[in-house]
């Protein structure tokens, strides 16, 4: 049985960061118009989104579907005295059978919503069916998961907050203006049976005094826990008196040329440019059609972008050829190191707590992306249930960087002298997100020879901790924490981004290979045997078990790592298949039954 | 006594390869002109090489000065009978003291040419001064080290050996032609004592009948071993009969677009574009001046492309700082992994045997390098001690790749909506080489934040080993050989690309730090301790000895790299610095006292 499950979890992307940290900031760009009739896009879009229908069985949720959603919600029974909090509101995708049998022309698969509210401290998570205009299933107080946080919920908390006397005291005694105050919460994390059930945030203050860049200016050691249900402070730590918040001064992140000196020369306007404009088309607002490569993308309020039904055409035959089912950031997960009373918690999940989708920021053409972009819009849901549109958040493009694809000069041949070399040409389909003092920058590129890359870029800004220190004390053979500015500590810690691939190679039967590399010694020597002592051979282990795609990866004992379709031979017998390759990967260094790491544990592993 | 040797290599990107393969082939691009006075060059050159003098005290030996070495060697004494072979010829760098203190506008340092020659079988290790126009230093039949090998000595040795009536026999015995008969020499490594001291050529048969790409055709299991220095057969390993040469069918590789299917839609032009031209300049061929950045290039026989004398200019003071004296790729080590006679002894070190310049080729504009690059001539030198011109081997250009380098949104502040999103623009200096069936390119690319990022880039053709098979017999949890094509196997190897890194930020007084990242659970815990259980802490660990900065990279034990000088403190008393990240990375899985791992003990570990 060489059959895995096509569920297939990838660490793909782990970057370690020193001395630059990370808090959350939960509001995002584009907040949901009172009325999405009024007609707010100042520019003409591609795709009308007020008229929009769906056309493909994974397009998300149209404007009007979502509104019918609300309407069926509305008139659900155990709704109709009171409408929940919505926390999330989504297409729910039919099953993989269904849209891989679909075929364009074909009506679609029964439209439906997944929707996660709060009633009255209550959960409900429900199906509801558009067509049948119904609920056709309805769960309350699940055993299992959290409903992601809303910005509504969270800037109520923050009133709730700052009009406690107590915590008015402590601000005011910083000689911090309530005016100037601006907050955070970081994601409370999960630590033990007491919190079990409950939803609450921690707030922390900063100011904006004197900066844009509030970040640089925390309120160190307040925290205040407000339950979100309740919409009441349960907890007020103050710990802080004594630390001085950092100084305002070079800590504004807007540019401005004229701060660097003569001697430096400018940059000339540099740009990508394509005459006859780009080669990709995108069908319906969806469907991405470049060379060889067609695919499905979508925004997503958790994942902000889901790459589906990706196919390539074969380069003899000319027909289409499955390679993933879908692809997307599955979890974002930053830890930090920190004992404190007001830093331990800092374990943060952003695609499930808070949304990449939801946090996504419209693209700034030229600067985010280059000319010939195509803008795709997110359609997403706020705590009442009403659609609003946030613009230009992904991006497509074709990416030329003064790279070569594949050269060859062979001087033996007459009338080669030049050789054979061909320009690189991707295609990359890009989105953002900002989270808090961070943006990640997530891009899947698509290679002419069929590699498909995915890469993470990070920036923004740090994330303080206020110290009375002024100068490091970094001791050889000592531990220490990063002093970055005066009085200013970047705290430690991990970004994990995992990425959950359903590959489809040629169908969906699909096995995990693991391609070992095993040292072999030449024993029993003879006199007519080799020279050489030792080689080493790949070995293939195919996994028989979820369990043995389980991988931590070594450089001492390293593998490659496949997905084959093992009923598609070649002619020579190889089956077709996809190599994964883990680039920048880190292991958490957390004890497994530390309450972060028992949270994360997909994180155990670079391959699960 | 925290100061470590400013000698600092590292194993920067190691590419691990399975199914792709690597041969040897000599063979350069521009055959030297016979006689450099004419105007070979269709081409007007920023500088004319043929009246070129050298500005920069590391600017390679110029035309003009390379006949005069060769003069001054001709009419040097033990020379005076007879003229030896060249095996490299290049500038003798001027102390790096002199170089530091030298400034433009102060006469040149003595001008000195290094020359290894051979001579009636004897190597001879001289240093030559173009003032005093005499021999300064010379020893001979060194006991550390080989000259490298030289083209014409592979182009005897070919002929020797197909004058051959028994290799003539067993070519003719598979069917092939003399006059198809293409040859290779792999690097034939070190095996032992009995070969020391010893300079051999092992040349193996291909046939160029049906195709260009006759890599893909070997006359397997025919291997002569010819004397470099006597240029006589010494060996004739003949053990192939009955090994089929692999078909001719779809193996070539030049371009024919008319080959894909109509459904595969082609890529419309594409470019870099800057209409007011690039920011960059060359100044006397060789300091490149962009943004902030200014260093040296040039050429080099062996590494292909250096970078000295790396500044970059403080944003706030406007003054030149030190980044690194010099940085190159050291060596090139491909060794493949067969006990087979014909396969064992694989184990390339192109860098240092045949020289990653001399085999560089002429960079194709548009393909290999985008629009507004500056391209660079390399001046090198034949057995004859005579200059010659290969054309384009260095390209410099600026990279837009429609990347960021910087955004930050914040929508808590107002009039901040559209957030602050930066091009991302670089500066790249590129070089290739064609080692054979591959090409590799060499990048060094500079941000406009102060990294420095080298890329290897890995193209060409598959290197194959004629087989019996046709079909393939990977069986479960056993060894196999990949077969790529009928009767073709792949064979496993790897790629080590080490570079050199001699830092010097703000200055020589360097030091390697390991921040060293530990795990430190709370003990002790009392009601008030933290919920967590575990977080990690740096360590600041300065190297002592050069052998504390030999380190083996691990996953679970991992460390950040910086150099620092510990003299040039920040206000916050950080020393100024720079953090070296290596990217994918191998680890050696040979025996340690397996030949060629003894000669490559360079890549024992991944710093040294």
């Amino acid at each position: 049985m060489d059959k895995l499950s096509s569920l297939c979890f990838l660490i793909l992307s782990i970057v370690t960061v020193l001395v630059v940290s990370r808090l959350w900031f939960p509001i995002f760009v584009n907040l949901p118009p009172e009325d999405m009739n009024d007609e707010k896009q100042s520019f003409e879009k591609h795709i009308s989104l007020m008229s929009k229908a769906p056309h493909h069985p994974l397009d998300p949720l149209t404007v009007q579907e979502i509104n019918k959603v609300r309407d069926i919600l509305s008139s659900y029974e155990p709704f109709s005295n009171s409408f929940p909090t919505i926390h999330s509101l989504a297409l729910e995708e039919p099953d993989k059978s269904l849209v891989l049998s679909w075929e364009f022309g074909d009506p679609l698969p029964p439209r439906r919503a997944a929707v996660v509210g709060i009633l009255h401290e209550q959960v409900h998570v429900l199906s509801i069916d558009l067509e049948l205009h119904r609920v056709i299933r309805h769960t309350a107080n699940p055993t299992r998961g959290y409903p992601m946080i809303t910005i509504e919920e969270l800037l109520s908390a923050f009133d709730v907050a700052l009009a406690n006397s107590n915590v008015q005291k402590s601000i005011l005694a910083r000689g911090v203006k309530l005016k100037d105050v601006k907050f955070l919460s970081p994601s409370p994390g999960w630590f033990g049976k007491e919190e079990e059930g409950r939803r609450f945030a921690k707030l922390q203050f900063y100011t904006l005094q004197g900066t844009s860049n509030y970040y640089m200016r925390p309120i160190e050691g307040l925290t205040v826990t407000v339950d979100l249900n309740k919409q009441e402070v349960i907890k007020i730590a103050d710990t802080g008196k004594g630390i001085p918040i950092p100084r305002s001064a070079n800590t504004d992140y807007i540019y401005n040329g004229e701060k660097e000196p003569p001697e430096i020369k400018q940059i000339n306007p540099i740009s990508i440019e394509q005459p006859k404009g780009p080669s990709f088309t995108v069908e319906n607002g969806h469907i991405v059609k470049w060379g060889r490569w067609e695919f499905h993308i979508k925004p997503d309020q958790r994942a902000g972008m889901v790459i589906s039904r990706v196919m390539v055409r074969d380069s003899e035959t000319g027909e289409l050829r499955n390679v993933m089912y879908k692809g997307f950031p599955s979890e974002l997960y930053v830890p930090y190191m920190d004992f404190d009373e007001h830093w331990y918690f800092k374990t943060y999940m952003d695609a499930g707590e808070y949304g990449l989708g939801l946090l996504s920021t419209s693209l700034v053409p030229l600067n985010d992306c280059p000319r010939n972009s195509y803008y795709m819009d997110g359609v997403f849901v706020d705590g009442n249930g009403k659609p609003y549109v946030q613009e230009n958040i992904i991006c497509v493009f074709e990416r030329y960087a003064g790279d070569i694809s594949w050269r060859h000069t062979d001087t033996l041949l007459p009338n080669a002298k030049s050789g054979e070399a061909r320009q690189k040409v991707t295609l990359v389909a890009r989105m953002t997100s900002t989270l808090g003092n961070y943006d990640y920058i997530i891009d899947w590129e698509f290679q002419t020879d069929g590699l498909i890359r995915v890469e993470v870029g990070l920036s923004g800004m740090l994330m303080i901790k206020a110290t009375p220190k002024e100068y490091t004390e970094n001791k050889d053979n000592e531990g220490f924490e990063p002093l970055v500015s005066e009085n200013a500590i970047g705290v430690v810690h991990d970004h994990y981004i995992t990425f959950y691939l359903d590959m489809d190679v040629d169908g969906v039967n699909n096995s995990f290979v693991n391609i070992d590399l095993v040292k072999e010694e030449q024993v029993n020597k003879s006199p007519k045997s080799s020279p050489r002592k030792s080689i080493y051979k790949p070995y293939k282990k195919v996994a028989k078990m979820e369990d043995e795609a389980k991988i931590i990866l070594s450089l001492v004992d390293p593998s490659e790592f496949h997905v084959v379709n093992p009923t598609k031979l070649s002619r020579l017998g190889n089956p077709s298949g996809y190599k994964i390759v883990p680039t920048a990967t880190a292991a958490s260094l957390l004890d497994l039954d530390d309450p972060p790491q028992i949270r994360s544990a997909f994180t155990n592993n670079q391959f699960e």
